[in-house]
């Protein structure tokens, strides 16, 4: 069972585990090697997952092991999906049940390939069930919020090799989407303009930033990036959310997004990365103002007490080195 | 050369380098071996760092090898002291130069001990030290806020085993700070009294969170903490600024303070860790709302994709039985 408790200073909720702590001895100082073995989510490990919510196959029974892509409930999640949100106080405190949805996306039949070894048709099935997992989620009234991630490479907190993303649903409009949409808002109360409609037409203007423009999309480097090589994708259409996207956008955006992350982890060196799917939260009327992108992170630098302590960030790479760099490597 | 940019979406500032960019050859997939040879901040190095701003020694001159305690600039400084702000539009971006300070504090001529290693009296000093540097940078009005902290181990961000913090002072109002000071602002006008204050009040009736009381500091686990074990150190006093702390609450804090380190290097067995002085802004009328701690944060867990994304933290340590287990350590 988990807990969803708020920092009364910040407003920033944090999810507790309550049936089960973690000891001080449980923490390891350094990661742990990677456990061989079977793996959970290759073919034949069926029943090592909860019964699966989607299934991508060429035809069969839920739970077959002829699928190319399947969606499970996370083994271990950090929400609950079952219950109610029982929100109370604890003296000047507020907390909640930590209810939600906690899914694994699992990309690829094949144990030894990363999302962007993928071929493109592949790779837009992901994008696919992205969507459809949201327009489902998007029918439980108690979620708030939806967000999609991946996490590659150990220090970028993944924890299993075989390729796979994962989706949280949430009861609340967590703090950092909550600020991306007061800051949209309040450009467009400004300026009668959605702010990504801007930077997209200036970003096409000054070209120093762009890692690659398509009809439909516009990656680059973004103005003040957080860290060295992260790079935003931006759909030139505005939509406010993820699950807007339309079949042709869905292949579009396959494309340019295999070959920027193929682009990442060509000149890194096979990074470790996250990656984020920002969109609008439900029930929202942030059709005007909000427009959704991909922001993908390769973790190269360390945040420290500085970052902590500030929310400034330290980067090394001018974003007009890393487009130029990106941009001019051999497809 | 360093330039301060802003998000234009959530309005965070990230320091970018623009003289010499990082390549990406040149990020390390792993943390760099500790290079072993003439350590910079030890006694008989004085000239590798640039010379000193402040020094406790028992007698002698400035820059002698015959120090306790020793302040310097930055060698490679995030932010420069010399020139004016040039703040200045990009199209719909926003950016200024570099302005700020960046200074080490060596806090002890020792190379082989930690800041917890200390006599009471020598971490008194470091505390010292922290609001005299406060004290002088005040004087410089280009300066809106200081920032202290410290980085433990690599994994904390640490570049230089040698005990060390750092003091960044900044031409604007960190975003984070300001969401704190929000925060307080918001509930002061609502309730009419100082959040920490009742924080304090709650804590000392619940006792849970408790890791240690005495007569001038609470040290406890945060209701919501981010990480395991995180910690926080609060004057019962009410005091906005850290610069306001006196010469007899030093010396109460340097033992709560050092005692928390202990029992969080014996709990974890030598924890990286960061801590970071959260204080009021300069001239900022925060003394009636805003109240000076210290946040402890242990990096035992990784933050991933979800944690950027949302500002959602999962902690699978409840800060009742992190507090329960350094509470009860033996001495």
């Amino acid at each position: 069972m988990t807990e969803l408790r708020k920092d009364p200073v910040v407003g920033r909720w944090v999810i507790i585990s309550i049936e089960r702590a973690k000891r001080p001895h449980e923490f390891p100082s350094e990661p742990a090697p990677r456990r061989e073995g079977v793996c959970p989510l290759c073919p034949g490990s069926e029943r090592m997952t909860p019964p699966e919510i989607l299934g991508y196959r060429p035809g069969g029974q839920p739970n077959d092991p002829n699928w190319t892509l399947r969606v499970v409930p996370n083994k271990f999640p950090a929400l609950r999906i079952e219950g109610e949100l029982g929100k109370a106080a604890d003296g000047i405190y507020d907390r909640m049940h930590g209810i939600g949805a906690h899914e694994v996306i699992i990309e690829s039949e094949r144990h030894d390939v990363d999302l962007f070894d993928l071929p493109e048709k592949r790779v837009q099935d992901v994008l696919w069930a992205y969507r459809d997992r949201v327009l489902d989620l998007k029918n439980d009234h108690r979620f708030k919020s939806v967000l999609i991630f991946k996490n590659h490479g150990a220090s970028a907190g993944a924890s299993l090799t075989h390729s796979h993303s994962q989706l949280i649903a949430l009861p609340v409009i967590p703090k950092r989407v909550m600020e991306e949409m007061n800051g949209c808002r309040e450009y467009y109360r400004f300026r009668d303009r959605c702010l990504f409609c801007d930077i997209v037409v200036q970003e096409m203007e000054q070209k120093v930033r762009i890692v690659e423009e398509t009809g439909e999309f516009l990656a680059f480097s973004p103005y003040a990036p957080r860290f060295p090589f992260e790079t935003w994708i931006v759909p030139k259409r505005h939509q406010c959310a993820y699950e807007m996207i339309e079949g042709d956008q869905a292949k579009a955006l396959a494309a340019v997004f295999r070959r920027t992350l193929r682009r990442l982890n060509l000149a890194l060196e096979n990074p470790p990365f996250n990656f984020i799917v920002h969109s609008a939260p439900f029930m929202e009327r942030a059709a005007d103002f909000f427009h959704w992108h991909i922001e993908i992170m390769p973790k190269l630098t360390k945040v420290a007490g500085f970052e902590w302590g500030s929310g400034f960030y330290i980067n090394p790479t001018p974003p007009e080195e890393s487009a130029k760099y990106l941009r001019e490597l051999p497809e």
